[in-house]
């Protein structure tokens, strides 16, 4: 496994108008953010992104915002799909555009067919020449993998060389995993970053999460790479409420985008319906964690 | 309630090539047949028609093909999405293309959310003037739907005029509803047509379903509806056995298929992977079916 | 495989009075129907039984009622539980009890576990000296079990001999299990025998299902292996309308019950709350079938 | 609403030993734990202590076993069932034996069914003149119950005095039912105290949950309701990795069992089959974090 994609990647938000219409002017502003706050790449396209929720025509809007202003990042577009065919033609396109990886689900089954999921990714990577992150995310993609099958997939498909883990409890199936791939997988850690120190501890080579803080993030990984064990621990254990409060189920998404629009990056904090903002509550509590932990 | 809409709808398939591209050839012919059985309309781009399975472009090339040759047809075009912002541009589209209706199931939800759903309608019926078809289908959308939800929702919505009810027991919930709104709403069953009868004997308007042989439901209805219950009786326990054969779970999309193409209106049965065809046992079981029932 | 299961088994009800209490007197006579009506076997506490709605003295109550009365058929019991060691218990005690095999699905699991789930049956079947017959129905489960599993575990187990098998397409998947396994495993069909016909040309030794006119399976059984394919075709096709409407998704039981009361078998057609009776819609329609059909 | 029960209720663990027997012997030391804690009471036979994988008879044992020692501790019997009759004779035993209150969540339901679930819990009830606590966790009940319904239900049942709400967002959701509701009911946080400091600033009473040191909970609870918030939040952070740690999807009863066998009150940490123990390296996470905790 080559090093280039160790640490941190960025989840980005799609920013939408009061309309619910794409903002392109702030897809810029989020992207440096990434690369200011020591990210070595960004992911687009993801849950995180909106993806199942815009049109064809906005994902590619989007996408080529992104590359236009994402200088030495690493880009990798989400481009999951209903079907082979859609996520072929989505990877295609993400080739095209010159990101530097997609990263793809499995596919609705109505039943388990490891058969199909094989072929579903086989199908995409035999088509583009930039690696595959499979995104192993069962609560979103109903498709469980176990690490029989992810040795297997990686044997098939040279170029599936990243994966992201939400399969939790996460830390057990990397040691899992590793176990049985050792190296040849990069294994990310996802999930809002709620448990990523116990996933670097297990091997994994960073992080690919939308915590709206990545510069937090950035740092824990940095020290732990450094060997600082103890330091990224007390960094990691100090923003672990605000970590834990945005990952909060069902409504995290409404929540970072608050965040990140508290940050100036984006104007508005809308989620396309039928999600929908968070309540005064939330975001007074919101407030008050990132005052108390002296963020911006 | 109008009663332009009475009778029979056939779901139309997406044809593909063998390279599951879309084949615009074959939908002429598959349209054609709907008229020459007899039918009132067509649906199009519903689960039948592999919507989820599709790029835009593609939505947008088979409507305009099906607009071009469906004459005197009502149209209803599926617009589903998992987002009201592109559900509504979806409605837009189909009512730009000349459409009759729209179908739309509601988007998918964490959780109960009766708000969001009526909000998701709305948004919807208010961007368009032609009436909209509500699919009542669970085990699809994941979403339930009270009768009493659904009255409310005829009552907040004038153009929610007919509703496809797939939510099992069906005959069930038909009296369950007509309770409620009278005649009001025009309902049509679904589910391949296997509990038709009982759907038409509880009030049911029609049938909006892909069963391949859809001049057998159309007579059936028109039996019904001319008061020669029993004659219709008999002509649907006939035929019964096929159309149960037809609805197997998780396979009835691509018996279907092979059945359309075995009437010579597609070129293949392709579905698109992950989806994949029957085996020879199954296309044989069918063959003898077709054969026993007589029909060509 | 030997081949005295081969035939029919009735899924008993368990019959309640007014107040929900199991009435042990109606156990007696639903028995002799079974007897009466050429079923080689009775299978009682299955999902037909009510058994998740239970004490487990009632359990035990009804097993013995049941066993005094079933003379020369094979009895079967449902001894799937929650938990490894509740599952044993059961099956220890329905072999105690006399049972002649008992019948268990996998037990919940949080995601799959296939070697859970072979242990889970090798300590059953290790505890019991009398079959295993091993319930394949994921809807209920929650378990998928492909052929391969299924391979495997007749492997492990020799005393696992037979298969109730209720994941559809169900002919499909028996098929792909006797390619792998040939006849070591005698299945039978389930799912309340509407697809029973096709099950039976697939290579199904008979079926296990509650269908409330058990002697019109026994004689469509019979005939089909007296080679008598037509008739038997001619016999399950007249009344198919029946088996069908009694399947109807999420109230067959209460439909069960309804014809089963009327048979004169149960004093009431009762189920546990929170299932509940069917409407007099329903129950009209069942009467009238059940006239058309010239059934008693 | 009476405040008797304001502040922390241990969920107890069912002990076993090496042979999944219940380990009766053991019950004693666990809830003498809870009240040495400061806990204001205990929750026995919840899903922290395996109640779906228990016979009734140990159902039985296990209770009378706790009501022996528990002193002046509330005693909560978690009674949850599958039928309202088993629910219902569940919820008198509990009473016979001395319990407090009963916890019960809603029944399992192919649909939604806000009818069915009232009268569930009618039921239960008007059959025991203790204090009902309707525990609100849709992700092992699938059940959803909308604040409404929660503020119906408490308008139909003078004795539904408490609820255990384990419905994220919970703080959100604790909001919106305090607004319906005012104090009428006595909110308690679950989930593993996960977000406990959140849940009592919008106004939860205190926690039932399974920490394997609940003396923790016990005082940020105190702290809390003395006023000092911030000291309150303090501690409650500097708990927090071990609180998230054992809190892991699907392997966190297993981590508690280790946890309370490490403190010395249990003397196996076994579950029952088919969930299983926590492998070496979560048990050495477990140690160092106790370890660097500085906890016994």
């Amino acid at each position: 496994m080559s090093d280039d994609f160790r640490g941190m990647h960025w989840m980005l938000v799609t920013p939408f108008d009061d309309r619910e219409t794409v903002d392109t002017n702030c897809i810029q502003k989020v992207v440096k953010k990434a690369a200011d706050s020591g990210c070595v790449g960004v992911v687009v396209l993801g849950e995180m992104g909106e993806w199942r929720r815009l049109l064809d025509t906005e994902r590619n809007t989007v996408l080529q915002q992104v590359m236009k202003v994402s200088g030495e990042l690493k880009v990798t577009v989400g481009t999951t799909a209903p079907s082979t065919f859609v996520a072929v033609e989505r990877a295609k396109e993400a080739e095209k555009a010159g990101a530097h990886a997609v990263m793809v689900s499995p596919p609705p089954l109505a039943k388990p067919n490891p058969v199909a999921v094989t072929d579903f990714y086989k199908r995409i990577a035999s088509s583009i020449n930039i690696p595959l992150v499979v995104q192993d995310f069962p609560q979103a993609s109903g498709v469980h993998m176990s690490p029989q099958f992810i040795l297997d997939l990686a044997d098939a498909i040279p170029s599936f060389r990243y994966l992201k883990l939400e399969d939790p409890p996460t830390p057990t199936k990397i040691t899992r995993i590793k176990d049985l791939t050792g190296d040849r997988l990069g294994i990310f850690g996802g999930l809002g970053g709620v448990v990523l120190l116990d996933e670097l501890r297990r091997g994994a080579i960073g992080a690919m999460t939308g915590f709206a803080y990545p510069e937090v993030l950035v740092e824990v990984i940095n020290l732990f790479f450094a060997g600082q064990v103890h330091n990224a621990t007390v960094m990691f254990n100090k923003f672990l409420p605000l970590i834990l409060f945005e990952n909060q189920e069902g409504i995290n998404l409404s929540i970072r985008k608050e965040a990140v629009k508290l940050r100036g990056l984006i104007d508005t904090a809308r989620v396309r319906h039928p999600a929908g903002p968070i309540d005064d509550n939330t975001r007074g509590e919101l407030l008050q964690l990132i005052k108390d932990l002296g963020l911006e």
